[in-house]
């Protein structure tokens, strides 16, 4: 009993942790309880998915069950649910088939993941209400879609989430409102970059609606009648996109440390505050190498490195996982939307000396075809200190103009040291004045003026 | 006279360098003398126009010569070669309409480029055999394609830019021969790499022929017969693309000190051993951040930073270029093919106890529409120091791909940073398996088992 390794959750982490505890230790016994029918499938390939891209829900599983079980060894029980930990007698009590039993474990490693947050108004415990955070919610809604049955559609929420989700049900032909609370979409981006993705979303028919609060939904036949700031509208469908919280109550509920969003505290080597019980994935706060402190940032590859650090760890082997940067892309329409460390507005907040440098350039060489716009904005301090960036355009080269920015900021370099890189040069890919490094040079023309005035 | 600046050459690296000059200082008199009837062009488009894709010659010109008049004063003036420099007497030996004159400098900059090796063979100095090295070479030969009069076309040298001819020229419905005298393509790749690139070239229909020397050309009629290994071929038109060397001459004639290929040595502000001249461009050997010495790696970006470098500092303020890497992307029909740092053949050959790693990954998510093969290859030492990566993909992904490991070279991060590194993910632009981390996480595992059996 001592020996076995017991996994909560089948997600990017949970499956990450198995996998690399496998290959740590051949030994050991590893057991992985998800509560839902999938394993190691990914959420972030819902959207598409739902836009009919992605034909099947099984193409999202990165490997089938038959895979861990058969090549890797792993006791993988899907529809199997955990509703509680006994930390000191080291037991989980397990509910499967309507059944509850305790499963020993030497050690566990918790991968819950994230939960969905629900407006507490009424008439949204509906058929028609999704929260897309489970392959079975995707596919619930895909089969209406399908059926024909989503003319209209109401997405509440104008986070990242809920522009995929907007772009995915446009693209089947649904008439789509997107309502927001807040004055911008995106909130991890600094207003004048969240404007521009508000103009792709618009100039593509979505009926995008800023400091509007949903109210209430009300079921009518078929449909749902919606409150909506001061109007009501009917719809085929509402979309639930109000944020994520970490799923961590099963291990706080015991006592296991957590940050002041919910989210567990863990040691480099994935350990939460409760003995030999490890925690990895989107219930984690991980460290965040540019606030210097934990942030929950739940996002999938940082879940794949923390549960394959978790996962060695916790089968006895040395690892350490040093920390995230905050790196994101999401594709809305066709603008791709990245950002990595802090905004200006994160920066100001955590009381930073911050200043944002923006710099218009374009994806390729402006005689190439295809060439279309790129905003960079850098963060930095006065001094030349780079914090994070976010960058707007056109192509497939956003996500990895954005990587550059992370790697520096990992290697702590400054704005001066980005002006310096050397980065890759041909008309199909970038022009010779390459977006990030102009960026850079203005970032550091202030940078080296610190006495000029500074628009932020 | 002692507060002018003369720049030779009107190319990238001169135009930025004369721009930075007057950034620098308002009042400086700034001549440009350039040889050719074009100023600040992009030699990197000449395959793009030449397949049609760029309309006209035109297009590749940055700015045209009246914004450096009008809008920088600076002194252009086109059609104008120097046969001379004397650095006693700080002056040029300037020809222009036929007319020799002296015009003295209080400093000068050298950017005179590189220039195309042509082989010492019978038959090639005819003007069905070109060097692509100007933009009138490229016209020559585009009026030659305009008017359909290149249906087959020996194309000599399978470097990056012989393959770019070759893939432009098969645009234009050419059948294209490529002779190689190596055994591979892309001397600056690793032979499994460039077998890569050799198999696409191959499989779009170019009759490549490695370890095949050209050995003379004879004009018969409108065509050219050629002898290439031990046939002979009838073609309408032969493209020399067999290397460039630095056109450093004119400064070395005068004493200034160049490296074993003939490139000119610089310090860190771009100076060269003669007072007073600064140099910068493909004329230069800049100072190589993972060799730590000067190496002759003739790149476009590069040109323009040594250019803003050389600029600021021969306009007396202070600037210093910190190197490069040696980062280099080309696309070749549908693939990118991408290089930093040092090749496996490179680091063995400096004496380095150098290792590759290769990880076979994804551009996109595996489901995700258009997601196509990314091969990467590290390069590092046994003990996990990162010396250089070589990338060959689809998509726009493979040029910022380089750069992630470009900055990491930079930066001086190891394989094991590189593993940490948060990158960012969304299925339309990069796996959760980012091939760059696999290729990352592989050389990691070699670098932490030194005993076990490495595979290069």
């Amino acid at each position: 009993m001592g020996s076995r390794l017991v996994v909560v959750g089948g997600g990017a982490a949970g499956m990450s942790a198995a996998s690399a505890a496998r290959r740590t230790d051949p030994a050991l016994e590893i057991v992985v309880l998800e509560a839902s029918g999938y394993a190691a499938y990914g959420l972030c390939g819902i959207p598409y998915y739902l836009a009919g891209s992605v034909t099947s829900a099984d193409d999202l599983v990165a490997y089938p069950p038959t895979f861990f079980r058969d090549r890797r060894r792993i006791d993988l029980r899907l529809h199997t649910s955990v509703s509680h930990i006994d930390p000191e007698r080291r037991h989980v009590t397990v509910s499967q088939d309507g059944h509850e039993r305790r499963l020993g474990y030497g050690s566990l490693i918790v991968t819950t993941g994230g939960r969905p947050v629900r407006p507490p108004l009424p008439g949204l415990d509906d058929e028609r209400v999704f929260t897309i955070r489970t392959l079975e919610d995707a596919i619930s809604l895909r089969c209406l879609l399908d059926a024909g049955r989503v003319g209209s559609v109401l997405v509440v929420g104008g986070g990242y989430i809920g522009l995929e989700m907007a772009e995915a049900l446009a693209e089947r032909g649904a008439a789509v409102t997107v309502v927001e609370a807040e004055n911008q979409v995106m909130p991890n981006l600094d207003s004048p970059v969240a404007a521009l993705v508000e103009q792709e979303v618009r100039r593509r028919g979505v009926d995008l609606r800023l400091r509007t609060m949903l109210h209430g939904a009300e079921r009518i036949g078929d449909q749902l009648a919606v409150r909506v700031g001061t109007q009501r509208l009917v719809v085929d469908a509402v979309v639930l996109a109000t944020g994520v919280r970490a799923a961590s109550s099963l291990a706080a509920d015991v006592g296991a440390k957590t940050d002041d969003t919910g989210a567990l505290l863990v040691d480099s080597a994935m350990r939460t505050s409760l003995p030999d019980v490890f925690a990895a994935g989107d219930c984690v706060a991980p460290h965040h190498r540019v606030l210097g402190r934990p942030a929950f940032v739940p996002l999938g590859p940082a879940a794949n490195k923390m549960g394959r650090v978790a996962g060695i760890a916790a089968a006895g082997g040395s690892a350490t996982f040093p920390g995230v940067v905050g790196t994101a892309v999401v594709k809305v329409f066709d603008l791709a939307v990245a950002r990595t460390g802090l905004t200006l507005a994160e920066a100001l907040a955590e009381g930073l000396p911050a200043v944002a440098t923006d710099a218009l350039g374009k994806s390729r060489a402006k005689y190439y075809p295809g060439s279309g716009p790129v905003h960079v904005r850098l963060v930095h301090t006065n001094d030349g200190r780079l914090l994070g960036a976010q960058v707007v355009g056109v192509g497939d080269g956003v996500a990895k103009r954005i990587d550059v920015v992370a790697v520096a900021l990992q290697a702590g370099l400054s704005v001066a040291d980005l002006v310096a890189a050397d980065l890759s040069y041909a008309p199909p890919y970038a022009p010779v004045y390459e977006p990030v490094l102009l960026a850079a040079q203005a970032a550091d023309a202030l940078a080296t003026q610190p006495d000029s005035p500074v628009a932020a």
